[in-house]
């Protein structure tokens, strides 16, 4: 071996600008509109809820926005990420010299993901315009606890109405909230009206996360001191997390490599979007590169979703945005890999999508977890449940290559560590893991349910 | 602030030698005894359980013991780990600019501690020596899932025998284990006479890491194709730390800082000296430097214990060395710091200690999970149980020093990420923690049964 295995930048290297993909599309995203009068929104519309710059990034044509010196000061705490040439992996898998594989890992963050890459610049904003308070949903909690954090560094206090199942199931997420200083309380909660009337019909409900993004966002527009924060989904959120791709451009140039492949879990999407929009424009600009988004096959949003105007939550609350969706009324099942069960899909890269930049893969949650078995056991570090879909599609592509005497590099994205989901390994490695996948008349039904928009 | 933060080491900077403090000590260590004989013990005594090259380190006299590249190779999947300046805890304290605190994380590795600095090379030696098997136990399961990833490295088969409470209250780390590829399984067993002895007199055993060593030797020493391995304690383990304190070493020389103070916490002794060797050999030099052990004050093994010679285990099977300790039959109380719960301190470390090269005190818990918090809160790193007791020493250090008007810096080890600790901080949070300090009537009780060693 003793080739370099590891792909270090210095501090000095960490990017100085965000990536904003908007000016570079070939034809302009669909714009969100009001969920009332269905007609387009504008900034005053979002005032109530998010502060100015965020307003500002999320309908912003620069293609370069700088990153506040405050917020580099953070990223560095973990910045630049390492990129990885998967040597030990390759051995695993037997694959002949002309067949690489490297991966971006974003596992080194304080809390074991890429959710801090938003959270500090979401944070941040909220503190120069003078904002006391946010308030957020959270699932799982990586979202929650990643805003905990940021928060944390700045001195902002944090409430976070967290899913009522996932808070009983998963009481250590909640510990985590609170170790960085965070209110984490079950939701549907009795501090809202949007938690009490889902109470007063159904006193034992166990939460969803529509139910909590309507309780947060009710939060922050009934709070004069409080503005409301999304870890996944909008524009401003993706392009912070574009410092990973950014990052991995320089990394493969220091291994003189092209990745002929990138490929990238996809949930709200912007884990993925962070990846591969600094590929994407160099695909616009000519370069020869394919992108795959990997989803799960339980919650098929790209592969069997439609293109159209839908709720971002499934209360119907939300601004409408066109996207990729299975309905807002479409109920994943309980795989393991909570930070990939959204309905819908980024409007970025759902706009991606149909232009044909990138393509998709569903991947089953049994072939998800064989796949990171091969890859702890020979690179070591335990991979979350999303991005397992990416390794399994990695894989599969250094096999076919490998077997069609190609010559190929592939580059994934690890985009966190698993030491929070064990229970997901215990349940595959017992035997008792079972995969998933909607009929599709269960998908059609929740379709159905998609609002009219006139055109 | 715009200062550097994080120091790092380029691959090329990863140390290619562990330093051995053996030949630089001012006295020999006492040699370590059978425990029938009381008599010294040679390498044919060990050759059943541990391979040759491992004994020979174990007793060399070489002040540098050259890293194979094999395990270099592996060590650069995490290493250099990097060396933070704790800028936002300074300012969360409030310090002057003459008062600086650096620390030396180790939770980057894939199993998140210090561990697999050890568990890689033993597994390699292993290996080298045709060994097909190893059997370890392990209590909370850091050694164990460190030593599974090693093994899955080189192709080895490994038996962990875990502490039976810990396996059935910690299933996910067992998961870990099992997703390296290891067996784990509760102890007491009925797979070793130990085992089968322990379970007739008590069939609800719930076991203990002196019973599980029982096993585990055993096992090897029952078996050609199987050899033992131990987490800490003995020289060799504490050697292969040393990677530790060297890479601080050169990024405190980057950094343009000399440390007056180093502190780092003290269970079974490798993670302090792999931390401390390093900076013991310049002070041995005539460095101006203060070394800091921190112990719990629910097991002060240093602080409260004796220097004399004791077994390792609380069976009596092991060798006797001569340590500090609190006497093999003493039971630490159920802090969650499980990697500082043991009886005795590495031979190495106890007789730093005797020559006053190093220093000791005794940290109570919630005093290190009140220092754990302001750290998380300013710093972002979760730190596992055990380093908190050094946060807490140098939280007091950096403010002694700033109350009497003098320039200090500090270092610290930050051996691990408490991602897997969840449930202290949430014990801890809710006010439900507790302190323990033994009466000295228990501590003199232990120290009573003590083997009686003529001189």
């Amino acid at each position: 071996m003793s080739e370099t295995t590891k792909f270090l930048l210095s501090e000095t290297d960490l990017p100085k600008d965000w990536y904003n993909v908007s000016p570079d599309l070939p034809s302009p995203l669909p714009p969100p509109l009001h969920p009332g009068t269905k007609q387009p929104i504008g900034p005053e519309d979002l005032a109530p809820i998010f502060p100015m710059e965020i307003i500002r990034q999320e309908v912003s044509q620069d293609r370069w926005v700088p990153i506040p010196v405050e917020v580099r000061d953070i990223y560095r705490l973990w910045r630049p990420t390492p990129l990885y040439r998967a040597h030990r992996l390759e051995a695993a898998l037997d694959l002949p010299d002309r067949v690489r594989i490297f991966y971006k890992y974003e596992g080194v963050s304080p809390s074991g993901s890429h959710k801090p890459n938003t959270a500090v610049p979401q944070a941040f904003y909220n503190k120069l315009e003078g904002v006391k308070r946010i308030a957020t949903e959270t699932g799982a909690g990586q979202w929650g606890s990643s805003l905990a954090m940021a928060c944390a560094f700045f001195g902002i206090d944090l409430k976070v109405y967290m899913v009522k199942i996932s808070y009983a199931q998963k009481p250590y997420r909640r510990a985590l909230m609170e170790a960085y200083g965070a209110t984490c309380i079950p939701s549907p909660s009795m501090d809202t009206n949007a938690g009490r009337t889902i109470l007063a019909n159904d006193p034992d409900s166990t939460g969803s996360l529509g139910i909590a993004i309507s309780e947060a966002v009710e939060d922050a527009a009934t709070r004069d001191d409080t503005k409301y924060a999304l870890g996944s989904v909008l524009n401003h959120v993706l392009m912070h997390q574009t410092v990973i791709g950014q990052e991995a451009l320089k990394q493969l140039e220091m291994a003189e490599a092209w990745p002929d492949v990138v490929i990238g879990c996809a949930g709200g999407g912007s884990n993925f979007a962070g990846l591969v929009l600094p590929f994407i424009r160099e695909k616009m600009a000519g370069k020869d590169i394919r992108i795959i988004a990997a989803e799960p096959a339980a919650c098929p949003t790209l592969t069997r979703g439609t293109y159209a105007y839908d709720f971002g939550d499934t209360s119907m609350l939300t601004p409408l945005v066109k996207m990729h969706t299975l309905g807002h009324s479409f109920v994943p099942a309980g795989i393991h890999a909570g930070g990939l069960r959204y309905h819908g899909m980024a409007p970025l890269v759902s706009h991606l999508l149909e232009h044909n930049l990138i393509e998709a893969q569903a991947v089953k949650q049994r072939a998800a977890f064989e796949a990171a078995i091969t890859f702890v056991r020979s690179e070591g570090i335990l991979p979350a449940p999303e991005p397992t879909h990416a390794i399994r599609l990695t894989i599969d592509e250094a096999i076919r290559a490998k077997e069609a005497g190609e010559s190929k590099t592939i580059l994934f994205g690890l985009c966190g560590h698993g030491h929070f989901d064990l229970s997901a390994y215990d349940s595959y490695l017992s035997g008792s893991l079972q995969d998933y996948e909607h009929p599709q008349e269960a998908i059609d039904a929740a379709l159905a349910e998609l609002p009219v928009i006139s055109a």
